[in-house]
């Protein structure tokens, strides 16, 4: 298995991105392509001793920014590191590409140089979580942020193939998620989202309301890409205010932090329920080769385990399920 | 202080109202007007001992559930809890009003009973809440799902004059909830928010992501009602997810039961200040009256909680500032 990395992706890059890969290459058997700079990417992995040998460099002149344009940069920036990670893929020279850089343009360069599965007409981002009771795909949660109700009813279809064919799931639910649990609730656009889900043969269950959202009772939940990002970065906001406020009434008084102390285990435990980067990357389904998509903010952990998701979706060859559904699908 | 209270508003109605408004009128020196069928709250209060002698029955022989359409209920349900209710405050009986019910049934009862303040185009509901370095105001969390730029304008304005007024701080700053903090990030709708926001004499710093929203370095953040909701719904349910994990965890093994117990006190710090209930309820801004929106859910605690806030929103007369702030703007 060869997975591509982009070297320069990420609010930290290239330094936790590059440690990120040399656990990953130490600890999973797959070889790492890094892309980027060649005096940068060598200068840093100079920084760390006994690198392994499934690790290579692939030079990239030009980097695109966390902040830049996605279409302008990816056209104009022909050698950044994320086009010639894309060229990786679409050569076959890599199984899987990974980036945590700017994931706009991340979709913009892997929708232009990939293109799309047959029949797909828009990629969009899941996120796979664990909750209380199982797992729960939310699709789009930041690829299309002003999307089309078609969008929206083929992301249901590819998550409802990844469940099948890979999560190994028998009908999973379906819902979309909404302000209320009415029918009828919600914007126009949402309504007619409901319409569509209902007339199709999809197990679509209605509308789910954020505050049930990580009871993973439902397998699949639907959102334009917008209220996605948003929502999942509320999320963490939260994460971080509750670890953050936990540790002030910690530290209140000599009494509470001895008892704090004993309590580590299950505070560790439940961040890593809520860590990000114990989850690692997003996949960018509907692109015709295998995409995930970081954190920003990944840290090395993070980019650890994003490769090790890099090579799980390699494996599970989730795309040629996706063509069948969609195809069936339009019959 | 009068404070009119929809008696059969909330998902366990009208128990735990009739509960809270005991509750309220034994704490506070407010005069409560409870409204519903009188059999029926007659025989609730029936279940408490000493019921305190400020609190009053107005019947209303209807109530409009939580599920039905706004209009069309508030329209065809004249003599409805939630209607009877807003007349009260239209003729001066009670200083403000509160109700846990259908929101949107209390949006538009309120508005077309009390009408708008002068130059008001839409009445939006604003939540306040303390996060780690201050209070944050976020308007609008559900009155108006497909609003107009100038309406989230107008929010901006109403929430600057209640934090000048109100909360005494200097130069709010405003910002607009986004999935990205640059100016080029988001919908065609929210760039164009951006602009209007720039333009004005508002303290607009820009975008604000998710993730910054309690950190509350922000005074005030704009979005539209249909994310906020969502966005608000998300946070509870974490909340939520994060103490039956936390429960969890600690009934592991003895060890942690013991450590648990010492750190009660930490524990219940965190969930005061996530709970939903401390806060109680959240004003819906723009009417020409004081009217007070609860949570569906609302507990005993929170109905008291909301019933004490509809008390102080009585008390600041934050409706003649609007009025000038909006009145102002226009110039």
């Amino acid at each position: 298995m060869r997975i591509g990395v982009d070297g320069m992706g990420g609010d930290h890059a290239p330094s936790v991105v590059v440690k990120g890969v040399i656990d990953a290459a130490r600890e999973y058997d797959f070889y790492i392509v890094v892309v980027g700079p060649e005096d940068v990417l060598r200068k840093e992995f100079a920084r760390h001793r006994n690198v392994p040998k499934n690790i290579e460099i692939v030079h990239a002149s030009e980097v695109i920014g966390m902040d830049e344009l996605p279409v302008m940069s990816v056209r104009k920036k022909k050698d950044s590191s994320l086009n010639v990670l894309v060229n990786l893929a679409k050569e076959g020279k890599v199984d899987a590409i990974f980036s945590a850089g700017n994931t706009g343009a991340m979709v913009c360069a892997a929708t232009l140089g990939l293109r799309l599965l047959e029949g797909v007409e828009r990629p969009g981002i899941a996120i796979i979580f664990r909750g209380l009771e199982g797992t729960t795909m939310i699709i789009d949660v930041g690829a299309n942020i002003a999307p089309r109700p078609n969008h929206l009813l083929q992301y249901a279809i590819m998550c409802d193939a990844y469940s099948r064919y890979i999560l190994r799931k028998k009908n999973p639910s379906v819902a979309l998620l909404n302000i209320g649990e009415e029918e009828t609730k919600g914007t126009e656009f949402i309504k007619e989202m409901h319409q569509l889900l209902s007339a199709s043969s999809l197990n679509f269950v209605g509308n789910i309301e954020g505050r049930y959202l990580f009871d993973a009772k439902i397998d699949i939940v639907i959102c334009d890409g917008f209220i996605g990002n948003a929502v999942l970065k509320v999320s963490e906001g939260i994460a971080e205010t509750f670890s953050t406020l936990l540790k002030r009434e910690i530290n209140k008084n000599i009494l509470r932090r001895v008892a704090g102390f004993f309590c580590l285990p299950v505070f560790k435990a439940l961040k890593k329920d809520l860590d990000y980067s114990e989850y690692g990357g997003a996949p960018l389904l509907g692109v015709d080769g295998i995409c995930i998509i970081g954190h920003g903010r990944s840290n090395a952990k993070a980019i650890k385990n994003a490769i090790r998701v890099s090579g799980e979706f390699a494996k599970n060859q989730v795309n040629q399920h996706i063509v069948e559904a969609i195809s069936g699908f339009s019959k």
